[in-house]
Order: structure tokens, then sequence, then C-alpha cells
């Protein structure tokens, strides 16, 4: 659940360890702005009466030298005299890595850091591998997310495709976009289907921002997407944003901003190291085809997120296939590599997580 | 490994078990006319010295009563001065069910047989599904195979689709086909691919009879399925079959039989009573979208087998795409409904099987 109302911030847990092992306390990160791990760790232990002096802390993120919108967890630990910290992994940003653990040591405290390429440190990094995209690559990480039948189909000729999936599919793909720091779709999407494009099946608080990619700022001001989840955050990245249309969503509280690329159409790379200037760690893409495929060819999107009806609906022409508008290719070497991470039944339907081959080693 | 070389026997194991449970001989199922699983057993027994006079026979399928091609298992349990026999699932065959059993009690034997509910029966009935289907059906399990990219697509629209899976995905695809006791598939796919359609790669001496739909009878009498495996049975199954054409195919050692539907090309539910009563028990069909398609909307495929490679061929006009060309639908409640029974990685690629929802109840 932390991954799903922590973000901006990475989701750590810390555990206070006495001597012989005993667990004096846990927790792990809030909401953005409110206790980190550490923190929530030492309330634990004290609301239980157990004196941390001499403890040992377990954190899978090194832990915070800097005040940022709490002050630093370092100094946390050291006032409540802990007397070791492991720590899973480094912080990855650059600026910061190593500060903690060197404040830490300043104030007289042992500290470990698990090897790089240990099972847990490697953990640790799956577990926020949004954060470190951001902090080492500049960009968030980007999940494309998509559903069809056994044989591909996305929707039928007339068009119809409600529901190819069931609701426990569905209900795991709200999961997903909750763990998301922002959701983006393409203006054609919100054009055809109005979706709320919202997490409310997952039942967590934070709502993730949404992004409408839409080169000609077409997004109707009364669209769905912009009225369900008041004081949600929209964004909305045009090509060019003409005045009349600009206002008519800034006055629904959209932000607009414009992104030209060469061309004429949104510059989708400059849209995610905005993105990751807005502190968005992971992007759930929900679109259409045109926008798939053109993330998909700027080489933007870091995996694939595909859940399979036990259903087929295949063939006639006019049918949606080829879900992802990869293409089109010569050559079946040419194609995208992914590699399989899980393949996983939610309910009756198959889900399928790939990832873009090489696209985790940054 | 029985699996492969035993059909159209079932395949069946047989245990036998000392009073204190201590392991005295166990065997399986040989190849036709040789063997079953209950003589292996006893001969297993003997030539490790051990004496099986009040011993207890456990076997996954009712031992046989009558003399095929070899002598009553029965008999040979009786013979042997077996004391109780444990028969996990009864002989689905409606004329011969239950005769074992009353055999064996008639010769004083104590039988049990396990609840048709339990896990170990259904597990018993599952391992040799196609022989249940030819007994109670009179037609054999159909198992459709195909492979394609994440995206659905089995070839780009130069016709290019080799190799869209990897070495490790085809090798298993040959162990499902040496297990099938034949191999189905269309005319179109030999003259098009000119396959050998054999399963050289699973390393197993029987070679799955190759079944060819070819209702014109074009198929060339030195096609490569034909020519790479001596003495393999094959049958070419056209609508009309022109007399020359017929004749440099028998030449060949191939079987050609007529069964004319009334559109003019093959009954294919003929066909597969047909290979039922040639004691064909499973079906493994590769074969274009036309025959998949046809077999799809007569009703007549029972799984299916897919391989998905990590890749995205995606979009372009003219490609190939609803893999199983099973519709066209108006609407998605409409689709064949499948059940996923497994997800699998093969080496890099995905292995699903799906099963028709209900094909299994009978």
């Amino acid at each position: 659940m932390a991954r799903q109302y922590c973000p901006p911030n990475p989701a750590v847990a810390c555990v206070l360890a006495a001597a012989d092992g005993t667990v004096l306390g846990a927790g792990h990160t809030q909401a953005t702005g409110q206790a980190h791990a550490e923190v929530m760790a030492l309330r634990d232990a004290a609301a239980r009466g157990h004196d941390v002096r001499g403890a040992t802390a377990h954190v899978t993120l090194e832990p915070c030298s800097h005040y940022g919108r709490t002050p630093p967890c370092c100094d946390a630990l050291v006032a409540a005299g802990i007397k070791r910290v492991v720590v899973t992994i480094l912080d990855p940003n650059p600026l910061v890595a190593g500060q903690g653990v060197a404040r830490l040591r300043a104030a007289g405290i042992e500290v470990d850091v698990l090897p790089p390429g240990s099972a847990a440190a490697q953990a640790a990094r799956e577990l926020n591998l949004g954060f470190f995209s951001r902090m080492l690559r500049r960009t968030p990480w980007v999940r494309l997310k998509a559903a069809a039948s056994l044989d591909g189909i996305t929707a039928l000729d007339n068009g119809a495709s409600q529901w190819i999936t069931a609701a426990p599919a569905r209900a795991d793909g709200h999961a997903w976009r909750a763990r998301a720091c922002a959701i983006l779709t393409g203006v054609g999407t919100i054009l055809a289907d109005d979706p709320a494009l919202d997490a409310r099946l997952a039942g967590t608080p934070r709502a993730p921002r949404l992004v409408i990619v839409d080169s000609e700022l077409r997004t109707p001001p009364h669209a769905a997407a912009l009225v369900v989840a008041p004081g949600r955050p929209v964004l909305v990245v045009a090509a060019r944003a003409e005045p009349a249309r600009r206002r008519a969503l800034e006055d629904r509280g959209v932000t607009v901003i414009e992104l030209p690329g060469d061309d004429g159409r949104v510059d989708l790379a400059a849209l995610l190291r905005e993105l990751a200037a807005r502190e968005i760690n992971e992007v759930h893409v929900e679109a259409g085809a045109t926008l798939n495929g053109a993330l998909l060819r700027a080489a933007l999107v870091d995996e694939l997120l595909l859940y399979t009806a036990p259903k087929l609906l295949g063939d006639g022409a006019g049918i949606a296939c080829g879900i992802f508008a990869a293409g089109p290719l010569r050559d079946v070497a040419a194609a995208l590599p992914l590699q399989f991470n899980s393949a996983t039944l939610v309910g009756n339907d198959l889900r399928v997580l790939a990832r873009v081959a090489g696209r985790d080693r940054f």
C-alpha cells in the first residue's frame, strides 16, 4: 500500500531490532510531507514501550540527510541512540548518495551497506524503480498498459471493446494506476471513451496526476477525467495552445503547457523530462494505438503491462490488432526485444509483465 | 515419456507395494503391442527378487479384462497372487468399464476404486484426456498450437515469420507433437512452408501420424512432410480425390480418403470421428488461419497451445493478426470463452495453455 500513497517519495521500510534480534519497532514511508520510515519505526517502538538505545536499524534505502519536506531521518536515528544502521541500498540521487551514511558515521553510528549486486539491494531498487529512474535518468519509469483477447484483439471492427477483461483484472489495473505518480493518456482516448482514468477501485487516498497528450488542445473542459476527481492535478500537454481553449481548461483548474516537437506534435521525450522535473517517478500509460505507437517508436517505453482475456475475438478486416502499433517492420529480428517478468492469473484473465530488454540497466 | 510412445494405448503406471508400504516393483505402459503397466511392474518385482504374493497393486487405470494386443492384465495380477488392487479411475470405454474390477473381484481380489471426483482420479483422467475423449465422445481431444508475438502477430506483412519464437519453445512444441497421436495441418501450410511437421526435437521413437486436410488434393507427392519420416503413416483427406493425384500420393505410401462436406470442402467433424475410429486419441493442430478458423467456428477445438514471443511486431495493413481467425464477431460477449490452464516461461517465450470452457466435461 505504501507504494500507492507515498509517491513522489520512495517506498521505504525500517525495522528496529535489539541485539538478540527482537523487533522493537517497524514502519514505512507515509504520504508526502509526513513521516519517513525511520521516524515511523521509532514512534512504533515508543508506542510499544521499547527502549531503542543500542538497537540496530535496518532500512531499505539510505536515510535522508537533508531538510526536505521533513527533517533528516539521520538526525532522528542519532537522537534515539541507535548503535548500528544496515542500509539495503544507497540513495540513487547522485547529489546525496552516501551523505546519509557519512552523516550517521560522523555521529559515531556503525553503518553497513549491502553489496549493490545483492538480491536484497536489487529488490530495494526494484521496489522504487521509478524513483531510481527519475534520480539517475532524469526521466520517469514508463509502463504501458493494454488489454486484449488471447488472439491479440483490442476491439471488434464495430469498435466494441467493453469489456474484454473481467472485473478482477480491471481492479488490478487500478492498483497499478494507483502506484504510479501519473496516468498518461492521449486526447484521442478522452474524445472516444471519455474515461475517468482514476484509481477508484484501488481505494487509496492519493489520486495519481493525469497527463493528457493533446497536440491541438482539443480536450473538452467538461471531460469526465477532469471532473470526477476534484483537486486532482491535471496536466494537458499541447504542441500549440490556442488561448481561448487554454483559458477554458485553466478555468477548470487544469495546467496547460506547450511542448512542440519537430513534427508539430507534442515532443514526448521532452514531456517525460518535464514530468521528472515535476517529481513524477512512474508513469502509467493507458492510451490508444497512436500514442502507444509513438511512445514505442521513440523508445520511451520501459515495460508493458498486458491483460490477456481468455477469449478469441479474431479476424475480419478493420479489426484493431497489433495492440501497440509498434511497427511496421520488415524483419522479425528487428522487433522490439522484451523480457517476460511475470505471467499471473488475475481472476480468469492473464496479466503479463514484460520489460523492454535492458531498459532497467541505468 | 510414456505419453510420447504408448499411444494409442493410455499412459498407465502401476506400483506393487507390500503390506508395510515397501515398493516391490513399478512399471508403466510400453509401446503398442508391448506390455502394459501391470505386467511391467510384475516383471520389475521379479527382477528385484521380490515375492509379490499378498501385495497391493496401485494402478492409475482399471486393469484390462480382455484380449487385445496383449493378454488381460487382470489375469496376470491374479496369477501373481496379488491380494488387493487400488484403481485410480475406471476404464472410460463404456463397453468395458467395471469389467476389469469385476474380473478381479471374481478371482477373490479385494478392489478399491478411488472416488471419481478425487484429485488423483481427475489427474489420471487428465493424463489420458485424449483416450477418455476417444472412448467417451468418439472423437479425439483437439489441441490447436500457434505462435505469435506479444502483440498477437503471427507474420509480418511481407510474410516473414521465422522465427517468432526461440529454440526452447520450438523444442517444447515438438514434445507436444510427440505426445499426440496425430499432427493435423492444412494443404495451405504444406504448400507455403513445406514443413517436416515431425517431432524430431523430442527424440522419441514413435512418429505421430500426419493428417493433411486437402479438399482438392493439391498435396505434392514430394512434400517434405511425406518424405522425411520413412514409414510414418500419412493420411491426406480430400473432399474429392482426382484419380491421378490420388495414385501419385498412394504411390508414396500415403493413405487418401474422401470426406466431402456440404460446402465442397472437407467435413471436419467427420474427419475427427474418422480419426477416433483409427485410434487417434489426441490431435495436435499446426495449421494456418484458414483451417484454424474453420475448426474453431465448427466448435471442434478443445484447447489452445499458444507460444508468445517477447517481441512487438505490430501494425501495418496486411499483417497476419487475429491469430486463430475465430471471428468476425459483433459483440465481445460472443467470443469463444476459454479458461487459462497455465502460463509458463519456456526459454524467453511464454507458453499459454487455454482450454475452451466446458470442453473437458464429457
